[in-house]
């Protein structure tokens, strides 16, 4: 191959996305060397400036280019309720589904031993003089629905242990809505049927 | 949402390439704001450059940073064998196979009467010239394999009648190899049994 070698170079960069093969890296390189200059320089610079701007809000770890993001910054929300996610695109998910009216705190991290990862220590910390500072009342540990995510709750319940007044409470297992029995896996369908709902009788 | 805005731009740029969704695109941004600032800029600079280098051979289409590509400047590549492609990514995807040693030639579109698409009148031209000036002896469609491609490879056929003396070929269609016949659709199924080969005894 005697491609040019900022080809190659764009290709590799470009497999380093989670979820982006050397395949589908090439076809976006390809893409890109056919789409007009001035959106891959609009691209390009849009891509460097928000790198460059963006940082995590120092109260909550949720990303912004203010000085606080503007959940923190929003004296409407709901100051007593703290929903607990292992990352900002977590966040924004969240945010995105329009149903939540707390504050965030993203821990940046998660506990899974074989990954060798921990949540960082600070994150916690900062979790424990929020929950003070907050007088907060409720904390909703939104962490991933997997074997990690149950990990990094369990350990976040018992470094919370000592705030005896405080709600821990974590989203529930179920199916997912839209999805269908057929194609639900086992252990989703175990827990949907140990935590089915008893259907009350119509008023 | 009040996330900032060059988040929004960046998601909405990344959608318009082939494949990546909103969900996608939105992953990729979260990505990039936690990869190392040094990187993201290296990476932006190497898309505005590779871009700004990148240009189609004069000869064939295929991409080049110089003045013509690697393959037409290729004087032990066979001169009297085209191979014609839809698009410069298909080319690549054959020279990476490293099993063809002629020429190329990229029409840079396809006929797809639904997309109101056609193959460009200049890439027509230029192909007969080549076969003239080169004295090209075999011409291999290889037009994706789908209708679009179909018609394409008909529509290249009818415009090289006059070459009586050329030969033209296009790539076989079956099932793929390490495929499994339980995957295989309809369709291929039904062309692999039509193009059937007999097996020989052995000498």
């Amino acid at each position: 191959m005697a491609y040019p070698g900022s080809l190659e170079k764009l290709v590799s960069h470009w497999s380093r996305f989670p979820g982006i093969g050397e395949k589908t890296a090439r076809r976006l390189v390809f893409y890109l060397m056919s789409a007009p200059r001035e959106w891959v320089t609009e691209f390009a610079d849009c891509m460097r400036e928000l790198r460059e701007k963006v940082h995590p809000c120092p109260e909550c770890g949720n990303i912004t280019d203010q000085e606080v993001c503007f959940v923190c910054s929003d004296l409407g929300r709901d100051q007593k309720t703290l929903c607990v996610m292992e990352t900002a695109e977590d966040c924004a998910a969240m945010e995105q589904a329009g149903i939540y009216f707390g504050l965030y705190h993203v821990l940046g991290g998660r506990l899974s031993p074989l990954d060798d990862e921990e949540i960082p220590e600070k994150s916690l910390e900062a979790l424990k003089s929020r929950i003070d500072a907050l007088g907060v009342q409720e904390v909703v540990l939104a962490t991933n629905p997997r074997i990690e995510g149950d990990l990094t709750a369990y350990a976040i319940q018992e470094a919370l242990a000592p705030f005896t007044e405080l709600k821990i409470t974590r989203l529930a297992y179920g199916l997912p809505v839209g999805g269908s029995i057929g194609f639900a896996d086992r252990v989703t369908l175990h827990v949907a049927l140990e935590s089915r709902k008893e259907m009350r009788p119509f008023d």
